[in-house]
């Protein structure tokens, strides 16, 4: 369906190839951001730059769907830092809405590329394929869901506009945007143009004055401790983190989305905080501290238990990448890395409290009742033995994410899971992204069969890239989340054999679990199968639900 | 996750049943509209309104993504006129963004109902799940891709607002979007509300000028004829076409969007135009006409055969529903069945040139040469035969769109596809809302291996529903269309055995065929079999084409 003139020059290749066009100048961006893989599928209007990118040294990966491209690139992001998702105009980046929301919700930096006609196709604004009203529709919708974006429709400003939305992502780590038109693709560059030189640096007077403040109020403390959270996760400072928490001693608790920021076998780790929806004990333990130091932290209903938090403003220094609060005042112009760094570098010596609770509640044995019937707290207890070794847990939404916050996390376990935003469908080509941008970690993904319906077909692709996952189906026969919320025929769906879905494909290890017996057995052939994925049919009592959901439905029934 | 005061009240019953609320009154309106099924996913900002629908006449048809409720109500608005889906706050809305962008851009009036967070949860702007970046993001978004959109806040605008917003979808026939907070869908009627009185009537003077015009025109004219499209089928105007061209004599060619708005076996069916795409014959026949007279027509690229068509505007009348032009001149307020009506009551004698090209090029006979691998021209050529017996083809885009253009369709057939937006994906959900909408009609899919692996579970609602479609994968090995515009990886995708999936869901009937002797078989069994879907997996040479892209192939050969 392409006038052909575009692909034309492309097969031409540039004429002379220093003076960059549009889209090489932003692959070679992307590639020195260090990225390594862009998801996608092609389509007429984004030919040419697939063309382009092929013959880089950026991989595509090739998905079954667009919006699967957005979660794959969304887990990617939060493993690697950055991603992108390359498509074609509308029926393409109109499918990525959702997931692309959802990274935006979640500070993932994904960058999305989209193709779109050429601008010397629309002279009289004809009715082109793919177009909604008119030219500028996917672009209007995209403004309200990232946090740059750009119409590269003119080479004078196009190499400025890449290099401003690029250093948006990176510096709110949220998706952007870039349409390409794709007339533009092979547009030289007309003026000298260099790449900028970095990120803006803190303002270092207010800094300063935040560092003595913050060094204030902790010394004067008598219980400080850390909450932390997801940004931790984006801005990759885990190790700043733990220096900080063993250099002064201060016991660290983490909110559900930040949840594996750090080790949860360190003697300093505190438990997953999630007001009454957590742990009792883990509640107490942080609203009983005198001064807490929240690092990265995002408020949500969820990370706040549902609003049960009991966080005192007047006791909190609050810093994320956006504001730092102290008390009720604010700084801006105040960078997490370099508050972090500037508090460690102060060598604080602080009062210590009581010990942190016991972070594992499962206990270390776990001994199959062979016929028993499985139940969701039975295999949250059987699959937290299984992450002794690094691995990547993936969990969606519902019970898949309630239970899976009980899970304790060693060292190198990475936890991913779309806690705030609880977009259904997340968890398997969040798989595939997290498989990409990390091979060595194997992934163990736990997954409602509803979540599984809307998108574990995905596992097509992690067949085609020879990745390995464990998925555990959580089969309890609809939508157990909002049965308790509200029971009617409309959480009802379709039972499936998910066992017999490697049958489609050619690969995968299918089992049915129905009891104790057979999921300890069907575990321990999963871990023994490295060469595909397996999948774990497990059949759970529709109204069944972990310990976590269980206290959920208390405090629910609470305020009822 | 609900804060449960809405939904206790919904359990209560509205206390004085007199008055409407606006939940209800929402669902009384499509109710009265002629609405029968909504489809959706439930979510727990959206469960009261499920709750209020379960106890209507209306029947909730859940599905497995809600991406496919919106493929689907397109379908069942193509069908029956008008559609539902009920969605829960951004996770599910966003989710419906293509394809209600695409049911925008082919006019077919799907409403989208969604819930969203209480205005009493909104106060200081808390971080709630499913939130992108402010409340009002999912309305921004859908302002862009629907004709009219509202959020419920107030109880005395919302009567009117749902009255305001309904009209537009039945006017335009174009999507409409409703948001209501779900502390809302209890709120009472403060003040007394009728329901408006039908759509605004043609300018009667303007209508009988351009009636005038038009019988002078046509009436002048050796060779008159008509091209009706796709608001043909939008405002239910087959048989007022149909009564026009019989009375007057004029032959009628449809476009690709317009296919099946009258019977291809008609005597004066004149065939599918689509420039040179489509087949000589029709196009020098069509390009012929002194004086052409076009009916709900859409200019798209595709109806045009990418720009081929010959259609000098000096011999047209162009009526829409949205203009009227007359060679290079406009009128407005003037309604299409007021037009189409207006010209039948004139009587007209007409002249009458040469008969139509023969609509059937495929011959009567298909004898099956057993051993030959199927190819696609031989594929569509037996399909032809299928379609003897009134059925709904459905055809997803790619090769199944441009070969199925040239199936011959009897009375009573209806063919439904994305000619326009071609979004990959329609086919399979749009087969779930077409059989909801006629379940007496049944469905012949024909749908791409690239594209069923994006939508193609959906299968699963079909079998929940007891639907018997036919379903034909064109397995070409991947994305076929994409492959003569440029040729790379890209262009592979992992091979299913399409034919296995069946045994996921426990039922349908699933073929692989590969020569012509096992497609005859095949196809005999999937008509017997009439108790479930049938799913025949057909392989093809992955280059292998219809004759129809083929022409295409030729056609932007010589663009090159
Ligand atoms: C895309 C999307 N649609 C709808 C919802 C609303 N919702 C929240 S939980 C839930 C049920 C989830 O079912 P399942 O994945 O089987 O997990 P379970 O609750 O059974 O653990 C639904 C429909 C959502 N979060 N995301
Ligand atoms: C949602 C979506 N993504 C991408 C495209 C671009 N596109 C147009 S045709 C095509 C290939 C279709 O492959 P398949 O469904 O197997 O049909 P075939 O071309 O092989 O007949 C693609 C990727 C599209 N139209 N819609």
């Amino acid at each position: 369906m392409a006038t052909s003139t575009a692909l034309d020059t492309a097969r031409d290749g540039t004429k002379d190839p220093d003076v960059p066009t549009v889209g090489q100048y932003l692959i070679d961006r992307l590639h020195a951001l260090g990225l390594k893989h862009i998801f996608g599928i092609p389509g007429d209007y984004v030919l040419t730059l697939y063309k382009m990118i092929e013959a880089s040294p950026i991989e595509l990966v090739g998905v079954t769907r667009e919006d699967n491209a957005g979660f794959a690139a969304d887990a990617y992001a939060r493993v690697s830092g950055l991603s992108c998702v390359c498509v074609t105009y509308c029926a393409g980046g109109l499918s990525l809405c959702n997931s692309i929301a959802g990274a935006y919700a979640e500070k993932s930096p994904v960058i999305v590329l989209s193709g779109s006609p050429g601008l010397s196709e629309r002279v009289r604004n004809p009715l082109l394929h793919h177009k909604v009203k008119g030219f500028e529709t996917q672009f209007e919708v995209f403004e309200k869901i990232t946090v740059a974006s750009a119409v590269l429709s003119d080479p004078i400003t196009a190499f400025g506009e890449i290099d401003r939305v690029l250093e948006a992502a990176l510096r709110y780590k949220r998706p952007v945007y870039l349409e390409i038109p794709r007339d533009m693709v092979l547009a030289k560059q007309v003026a000298p143009h260099r790449p900028p030189a970095g990120l803006p640096p803190s303002d270092p007077d207010a800094l300063r004055e935040a560092l003595d403040e913050t060094v204030a109020m902790l010394t004067a403390a008598k219980r400080p401790m850390i909450l932390a959270d997801v940004e931790i996760h984006r801005f990759g400072l885990q190790d700043e983190l733990l220096a900080l928490a063993e250099q002064t001693g201060m016991p660290i608790a983490t909110t559900i989305l930040g949840k594996s920021v750090i080790s949860e076998g360190h003697p300093l780790f505190a438990g997953v905080y999630e007001g009454a929806m957590g742990r009792a004990e883990v509640a107490e333990y942080v609203e009983q501290a005198d001064c807490l130091l929240m690092l990265g932290c995002f408020m949500t209903d969820i990370n706040l238990g549902i609003f049960t938090a009991k966080l005192d403003p007047s006791r909190c220094i609050d810093a994320t990448s956006e504001d730092l609060r102290i008390r009720y005042h604010h700084y801006s112009d105040v960078r997490l890395d370099d508050f972090l760094r500037g508090l460690t570098a102060r060598s604080l010596t602080l009062a210590k409290g009581p010990p942190p609770p016991h972070p594992n509640q499962f206990g270390s044995t776990w001994v199959a009742d062979n016929n028993a019937p499985v139940t969701t707290g039975r295999l949250f207890a059987r699959l937290n033995r299984l992450l002794d070794k690094s691995m990547t847990v993936i969990a969606d939404i519902g019970d898949s994410l309630f239970g899976a916050a009980d899970l304790s996390m060693g060292r190198e376990t990475e936890f991913i899971s779309p806690a705030y935003y609880t977009s259904m469908g997340f968890a398997i080509p969040a798989a595939l992204g997290a498989g990409m941008a990390n091979p060595g970690s194997r992934a163990l993904v736990i997954v409602g069969d509803g979540a599984f319906q809307m998108t574990g077909m995905e596992l097509s692709t992690i067949v085609r890239q020879g990745l390995n996952p464990i998925i555990i189906v959580l089969n309890n026969h609809g939508y157990t989340t909002e049965r308790f919320l509200l029971e009617g025929p409309f959480n009802d769906i379709q039972e499936w054999a998910f066992h017999k879905i490697p049958e489609v494909f050619g690969s995968g290890l299918g089992l049915e679990v129905r009891t104790e017996g057979e999921l300890d057995a069907a575990l321990e052939q999963a871990v023994a199968n490295t060469s595909s994925f397996s999948l774990l049919n497990v059949h759970l009592d529709k109204y069944d639900r972990s310990p976590a959901l269980e206290r959920l439905a208390l405090r629910l029934s609470q305020i009822v």
